[in-house]
């Protein structure tokens, strides 16, 4: 889907939340048009994924007696054909590695979103020790397919450089907006974002689509404010008000596609 | 109370908050006057409800363990004559319509606050299926009177048309302001608001009380800015300084009364 | 710690947070130049804590279950000598103090941040029932150093006159910016500011340091709106950009030093 589609379609976004940033998530969700919906209970998964377009799954706080919730959620959601998206919020701390590794090994995933450093971890690079420069494309673009041909996931490395990645086929878009990282949220607002758009279809330029659109806001809200309090609010009016065409351009101008 | 009285007092209003939206809906209560409390712990239901004036029940991420926790929280209410509203999110989610069949049956609700399909659930009505138009005002009447009736509660459905309803006497406010549903929480803030306008009484007439001045203060915040993240803050400060006199104008131009 | 440190060190704040302000908190954290981490599980504090600079636990909506898991975060947190900050909201309700009573035995403390009414339940003085006035400069003083000496904790006594005291040596900062009362979150999102103050050492000037830092902002923002939708904004603003010139100016000309 493009940000038309969702304005038309109004796709349902059932999001596992972190309970950091749940309602900015679900803002970014409502001002594109989409549907947020968010719930950690088990016995309604079956019929929210029956309901919904996109799962999402943040581990950014789990506890210990969710995982084999967010485990079943997944295969509902799999089950049901509906796209999983994962964001695997510091991933490399070890009870966190314990966890994706047990949803990795029994769950389902379509798609994994993080920042180089998370992604690093699944494409078994050790990002800290071995001092990779996240901010070098080169880099970020192996992070980002290695870890798709280990996962089978498509992989959505946002920062300074977005890369996209199905392993095969990988898009980057290398712009950076500083802004986006000076608040909490706008990662696992991105991921739930991404929902949306593959809800009627997971390829690379969709996530890509996604991805695009969010920093194209970003860039738009840069232009108005520097400063991260008033940033937040006019990223959710720029989001609201985006147009198509213009994402369409920025993608044509400014992303590029690796083999 | 009007927003006067409540400026004066600062009602006491605990809510037991859905995980999205908590700190909306407590600046929300904070900046009327009131003084917002939350709690999810079984065991101080009992002294906090006793220091409260009103208890707030919000089940939009309820989970199965806590069902018999609402159930005791509104019991521990009605016994120390405390009002409690119930806001039912996505009541039609068939786990969710078994959790609160089962808070019907052994808690206690005085207010149910919803949109046109959450309070159709109550009154038997198949919003969905039977294409009821929720803009339409004489449906929406319709549904409020007859969910009154079924429950006993008083009911406040909010949306394009707000209704509030005992089942005999009913007002309306047939004024749409489009931009209180572009940000998520709007409804669970006017649950929680409720609680303020009733601390001292349940009458029909404090419940739309509290929808009119919400729905003066979103379009008060409209006129300003047509923009969800803009609109969020603007509509906190026009809660903060909405005049009473202003509120009663509104009313009195705006709410028609119904048998 | 002062503010050019926290934007060059970047100390990570582990916070086990209340479930309605993280975001605020994770974002005044974040906009200082520190790195917020939350987390609720047993299972990962001791990595995280391993990690961290400085340990905030808020038990603002802290559940019975969670009595040992706070206890335990701040056993590990000691035991690696990371700096607790305990924010004890509402405290005096019967719960809560015996919370915190089981808390103070067996857990670690090096800092308590809280209103006058909640300092004065571990000064052991009757906030509510003697009356005492707490924007009397004199009674917040007396109430902070006996609760410092009470507990061998840091006290951090934030109002209309901030009073941090050892039970020796004890500073106030006598300027009260009522717009810092006007929205929810505040006193959460100083706790967790002050643990990246003291994240290299704990010292009377440093925990004044946080919260003279939080007050100037506080006072910048207020120039510039009234209202507290906008005030959220604009203190994140402030902060973002707030200069330790400016600071160190502001503690050299308003706090006071006793004894």
């Amino acid at each position: 889907m493009n940000i038309t589609d969702i304005r038309t379609k109004s796709p349902l976004v059932l999001t596992y939340a972190n309970f950091v940033t749940p309602q900015f998530v679900a803002n970014v969700v409502n001002v594109v048009g989409a549907s947020p919906l968010m719930s950690r209970e088990l016995a309604e998964f079956k019929e929210l994924a029956g309901i919904a377009n996109a799962v999402i799954i943040n581990t950014g706080t789990l506890q210990k007696v969710e995982i084999n919730d967010i485990i079943k959620l997944s295969q509902e959601a799999y089950q049901l054909g509906k796209p999983v998206v994962l964001d695997p919020v510091a991933v490399s701390v070890p009870f966190r590695s314990k966890a994706i590794t047990q949803f990795l090994a029994s769950g389902h995933v379509d798609v994994i979103r993080g920042n180089a450093a998370e992604i690093a971890w699944f494409a078994d690079i050790d990002f800290a020790s071995q001092g990779i420069d996240a901010t070098g494309k080169g880099d970020v673009i192996e992070i980002a397919q290695r870890a798709a041909k280990k996962t089978g996931a498509v992989i959505a490395l946002s920062g300074a450089c977005d890369v996209v990645s199905d392993g095969q086929y990988t898009q980057t878009l290398d712009i950076n907006v500083e802004q986006l990282s000076s608040i909490v949220g706008t990662g696992d607002a991105l991921s739930s974002l991404i929902g949306a758009f593959i809800a009627d279809g997971l390829k690379v330029p969709n996530v890509m689509n996604a991805m695009a659109t969010f920093k194209l806001a970003g860039q738009k809200a840069a232009t108005k404010t520097n400063q991260p309090g008033s940033f937040t609010n006019q990223l959710l009016d720029e989001l609201f008000v985006i147009d198509n065409i213009d994402v369409q351009n920025f993608v044509k101008e400014s992303v590029l596609n690796h083999g």
